[in-house]
């Protein structure tokens, strides 16, 4: 998940990291609101009847890792250990457990826990549960708080891991357990998955190249909406965009009014919408996978005159996610990736808030992180 | 229609309204932003191989009569005669008409015309149709005015003339021409017409208490939000709603948090929507039907979290028009009115801008027209 403004109170530490629960981890953590990280020694639960343990292979960067180390939400509790893109190797199943077996790729997204009974979790919403778990700094049931990918190895019920497809890179596959199904899950929930839809991407970041792909995957002619013309180029000759528009440019705009079936915005930062919405046919989406910190202007006539939509999306469920990794690895897609060590991460950390990355960092972990 | 914001710039004025076409006409018009209302002689086209014409019986007023005769969007051209919630007597028919005959009851309501081969009027969404013509102050296609229905006849292409169900009242029926279809439109088309679903209705006017009926009749429970604690009666004793809220009250506000599938919002005012928003499920929909003036505040959270919508919708086509009409004989339902012959018009006019009136006038013209 890119973005996360859910708080988590029950957070109360009793005793130490590193000695709260019986099996030693190791892995990178921040300290302060500086968001540098370093190494941490902490401890994982032992394996449950229902739970999987896996060693880490991959995790990739997602930009929300960012504002959690830095505490950007306010509800960071330190130490923090990010990463919630993770591809590992399972290394211990517990009693119960019947989807995995040893030695097998698995992959954990966003989401290790959440209540299993109420209306979204039956319904494979589990990222709507009011009290889901996420996969880094935030609070388990037992009490005790959940520590990210940027690690050696991680211990998740059965539920909220990936079965991951033969034929998927486990390193640019990594950041599908985000980017992916954060992009995937509104084009199919908003219908915007036919073949020859007319699919507006804006922002052409970790979520947004992915978006091209996937819509790309589904049939639609793609149009990338970006304030920087020199995106041109990557969003059509590399990411085989059939459009490309610079969103400032007003006939460039103009030309494209009342064209496109749908929108996947996936900038975070406060940005007009009424444009976007201009460019909607009739019964047109516009879906907003960012945040902005303050409130975006919504002009009630640029949705009643035609029937439109704006909405919101935020990550998937565990069925869903599933179902869109074997549809990457079906249609071959993957994240464009710059593989790094671990003790790249803060470099990695300073380029990704210049968003000098095309377009996602994943962490080499099992053959970078060595415990001390 | 309660508001449009659709420009209409095609007008000019060659001859006069009274001479322009063969057909004497005598109707009610404002001659000045002043928006009073007096008598006009004007003329109506002959009947066209494809027209009905038709004596007028009654004619709702909606709130967007009074922005139309006031020039509130800029666009009215003098003489303006308003009226577009319109039951008659057919008296003429042209030599192709199919659907219609003399003697019969039939209804116009915001539409006289559009282009019927764009995509929006092939799927029956004529109300998104790019020339659209609006049954007043519109120009249509030969380029004359549009008059409305506070008039002593009406003519239109067939295409836009609505069969009247055997046992709807003409009166109390004429609003839903308007206020029925702007209600009922977004009650099917975003899915909140399912039995037992939770729909809440924003503000208790012309076009609240006619979606608190037709909510009802799909079965939905109906919770009425007012920002004044004196619409509780009116909406739980007169309206059968089965529940109300005062929105400004924020322990109401507080327990409903997440429990309504949507809202059918009719506030043309600025309002904050995010706690709106709040009381919607995971999935909700937001539907706004009014045009405040300024942009409403948009919280990009409060949809990304729960993956809810904001979402307009505007009257709505002919098929579906005559399916709601045919819907509301069905279940008895038509418009709180009070009913005035047509020289109460102007004293109508200052009392709606008071929200005097529950909830619809109606004016009896045919008794109560008569030419000087």
């Amino acid at each position: 998940m890119h973005n996360s403004l859910k708080h988590n109170w029950r957070y109360t530490m009793t005793t130490s990291p590193e000695s709260e629960h019986p099996i030693k981890a190791y892995g990178y953590a921040a300290r302060d609101t500086s968001g540098s990280l370093s190494p941490l020694t902490f401890s994982r639960r032992a394996t449950g009847e229902k739970d999987v343990r896996f060693k880490v292979l991959y995790c990739g960067i997602c930009h929300s890792d960012l504002h959690l180390i830095k505490n950007d939400w306010g509800f960071t509790k330190y130490p923090v250990t990010p990463g919630h893109e993770i591809v590992g190797v399972v290394t211990e199943v517990g009693s119960k457990v019947e989807k995995f077996k040893i030695g097998e790729i698995v992959g954990v997204g966003y989401l290790v826990g959440s209540c299993r009974s109420c209306q979204n979790c039956v319904s494979d919403y589990e990222q709507y549960c009011p009290t889901y778990v996420s996969t880094s700094g935030f609070t388990y049931f037992d009490g005790t708080q959940t520590y990210g990918g940027y690690s050696d190895h991680m211990v998740s019920d059965e539920h909220f891991v990936l079965r991951w497809p033969e034929n998927l890179p486990l390193d640019a596959g990594a950041p599908l357990l985000c980017a992916g199904i954060t992009t995937y899950s509104p084009l199919r929930y908003y219908g915007l998955d036919k073949p020859g839809m007319k699919v507006g991407v804006v922002g052409l970041g970790g979520l947004g190249h992915v978006a091209v792909k996937m819509a790309k995957a589904f049939g639609a002619e793609v149009t990338v909406f970006s304030t920087s013309t020199a995106k041109k180029q990557e969003a059509i000759e590399g990411l085989k965009a059939d459009h490309f528009i610079n969103s400032k440019d007003e006939q460039q705009m103009q030309a494209a009014r009342g064209t496109l079936d749908g929108f996947i915005d996936t900038v975070s930062a406060i940005h007009p919408i009424s444009p976007l919405l201009s460019t909607l046919t009739t019964n047109g989406k516009l879906i907003l996978l960012g945040i902005p910190e303050k409130p975006l202007e919504l002009s009630a006539a640029s949705l009643v005159l035609g029937r439109k939509t704006v909405a919101g999306s935020n990550v998937g469920g565990i069925k869903e996610t599933q179902e869109m990794l074997d549809f990457a690895a079906e249609h071959g897609i993957t994240a464009d990736v710059e593989v790094i060590p671990i003790d790249y991460v803060n470099t990695a950390m300073e380029r990704l808030l210049k968003s000098d990355v095309k377009y996602r960092f994943v962490i080499d972990v099992a053959n970078s992180l060595k415990a001390e």
